[in-house]
């Protein structure tokens, strides 16, 4: 049970292998659905098709009723606080919320505040932890164990909270995590034990080559190199796929920037796990709800002992 | 049995009761849900969090199927009528539409040529009849009865569909109603029995405080003042929530603007009803619902009669 | 069965007579839904009412899950290729995709390499088949047959995705198919068997007098009329419905644009099939999404079949 999940960080390693557990039961068809009518509402502040869409496909598995919520025809338009939205929808019966949100750490107007669970997709250049989950997911799959794993993530590290909250949750799980890319997006504060690499030595001794994408959207004042520079000096060519070790995978968040961070040919080639990424989210995504639902319906009971004793 | 609910003004006393009683009812977990697959469409050509979504939440608990309908994206940006949109909706097996339309009275057009109810959930500085119900049954909730009540009603009385309806729904059930708030934004047309009375005059008497919203996006051309001072003027402070009479109640339709129409502190002190008038919102829409729908039912079986006795 | 349903062309005469007969089996309250949770998701990249809905209750009646996408807050806003957003619906285990696009057949970026069915809502100028097939459906309702009958299309022959893929399903269907409308708005490439003629030629001939949708947003440049003038020189006036054929019927793909292609008083008249074929757009739209569900089923079964014998 979960009472909110907004950080990778406040998981034990238990529970996110707990978590991974459940994953794999969904992802062979087990099923589970709350006894009752259940409501979730997700609150994507940020343009999103994949996050949002997983989460959806994962609601809907789980039998839950998606109550629709536009951020664009809101009443956040007339001013509103995400805290009074929320209470809104705790109001009006909403069982659990799905967030993503520009500002960092936007969940601390409402731990601890709302009586329903916060389930964070993302904040500002904070974490994302259900990616965290799946990238974690999809590397069980592969390899079994984290143990001494060899983990390279290249790009934009500074501003990438797949890289932010990867990184938390590898360590752990006892992998060891390496960067590349542009030494000016790698942050001297992005205080890990990972070390820093050039992105040549990093591709024959990587088991899983993480890449990430790159955020036109986030800093087009400070890129000095053009996308086919890019591509050339840090992105994953025809060539250095060549070089990477035998049994090694790639991985990327999506959605990709064809012949930027990965050359056209590889999005789907064999080492390839991009697209089985996205199927793994729908499978992490359902175990989460599930965590966090069964914890209300706990605390729920809680109530009701604690207003009987009275 | 309902055809329609487009303004306060149509209901019988005796329906309004009914409604309220049925509200009761499903508050309290009673259950009704229409025997066929059974289609709703909500067209918001407004933004709104609060009440688009609780209809969709009193849908949803209906078990009713809520067809999207975007109105940014729709064929109305072709120029196509409201009546048009209506019908294409009714000639795809849409049974009943919720509405909120910037036209004063947009229903005028539909009404008597649509062959499905219409529910108004706003029209223009009309009515928001489902927002006056909700406030009914909070005051009933509450005090049992409306007769001899005492209700003061702050705020921007001219532009308000929560005072036009709600004047008009209190006054057939016996509550006194009194206006406060800037006097320019008090009509003279607006010909209501209800006296206008300074705000600090109104706070010891009333048993129901009911806040209405500054509608920034109405009238900021003739607003003179500072929302600092419209606080210090007309707001509900925590000096005068002091002076407030015992057992009485404070009521907001949200949502709020935190520290101009009442004091953050408030928002959720002992006396607020701002959060449950939400929760009750669900209940008196599934009512509302309920009752076209009988009303639809009842009609098409009226109408095969009429068909078969040829 | 039916692996997509991207063109008229592609149907063979038989097939679309099968699904007019499953088309007519909904109509009359004929029931079918898949054994499983089957989710389906419509992308529409251009702004539609009338068919997104009609999907969106056609599927509801099968009782598919619905995958909300919305174009304007999605990934596509960040350049991902039209490609890459299908196939991360297919990973995320959605089952089939209906779009619209407003480039001409961009279902050539997809089809033979995504593994889900595709169902073309419209492509740019293109093909719209389903409006074609609930066309069709409209005329033998009226008429039982399509052999021999005359049909008047009228309008913007040449920007219209109605006009061809109308066109080529009666022809296939042994009907006779003339053209109308402003001279310059016929494409001599435009390369059917059916002849030009004058709107009052046309009037006293047809069986079926089929109005095409005036599209402002496409040709402001070289329209060199108002719509005054339209509806006076090749709009369906009041006096030349007078001269219309015993029997024949008026049709329209809407929005319609009142006093424009048709005048306003005759939308509804006793010849108008405009709402009916709204109300018959659901039936065949339901068949087309069983043929394709019904061929992905049949699909899976044989990929499972072939993995099992290896």
């Amino acid at each position: 049970m979960l009472k909110n999940l907004v950080s990778i960080k406040d998981l034990h390693k238990d529970k996110i292998l707990l978590i991974l557990m459940q994953a794999d039961y969904f992802s062979k068809g087990y099923r589970w659905q709350p006894d009752n009518q259940t409501f979730i509402a997700n609150l994507f502040f940020e343009p999103s098709t994949r996050t949002k869409s997983s989460f959806e496909m994962a609601e809907r598995k789980l039998g839950l009723e998606v109550i629709p919520f536009e951020a664009g025809s809101s009443s956040v338009l007339k001013g509103e606080t995400l805290y009074d939205t929320v209470r809104t929808l705790e109001s009006l019966g909403v069982d659990a919320v799905v967030i993503r949100h520009e500002e960092d750490e936007y969940y601390r107007h409402l731990i601890g505040k709302v009586n329903i669970p916060v389930i964070n997709a993302g904040d500002g250049c904070g974490q994302h932890p259900t990616q965290s989950l799946l990238d974690l997911f999809t590397i069980q799959q592969e390899f079994g164990s984290f143990e001494g794993l060899k983990i390279g993530i290249v790009g934009d590290i500074r501003h990438s909270r797949v890289a932010r909250s990867d990184t938390e949750a590898l360590r752990k799980l006892g992998a060891n995590v390496f960067y590349s890319g542009p030494k000016e997006w790698f942050d001297q504060d992005f205080l890990y034990s990972g070390e820093f690499a050039a992105i040549d030595d990093l591709i024959p001794e990587v088991d899983v080559l993480m890449l990430l994408r790159i955020q036109h959207e986030r800093h087009n004042e400070h890129t000095t190199f053009s996308t086919e520079e890019y591509h050339e000096l840090y992105g994953l060519t025809v060539e250095r796929e060549k070089r990477m070790k035998p049994g090694s995978i790639i991985m990327h968040p999506a959605p990709v920037n064809r012949g930027v961070e990965i050359d056209d040919r590889l999005v789907e080639c064999r080492r390839s796990r991009i697209f089985k990424q996205m199927e793994n989210g729908v499978y992490v995504r359902m175990a989460v709800l599930k965590e966090v639902l069964e914890g209300r319906m706990a605390n729920e009971a809680a109530d009701q002992k604690w207003q009987y004793s009275l």
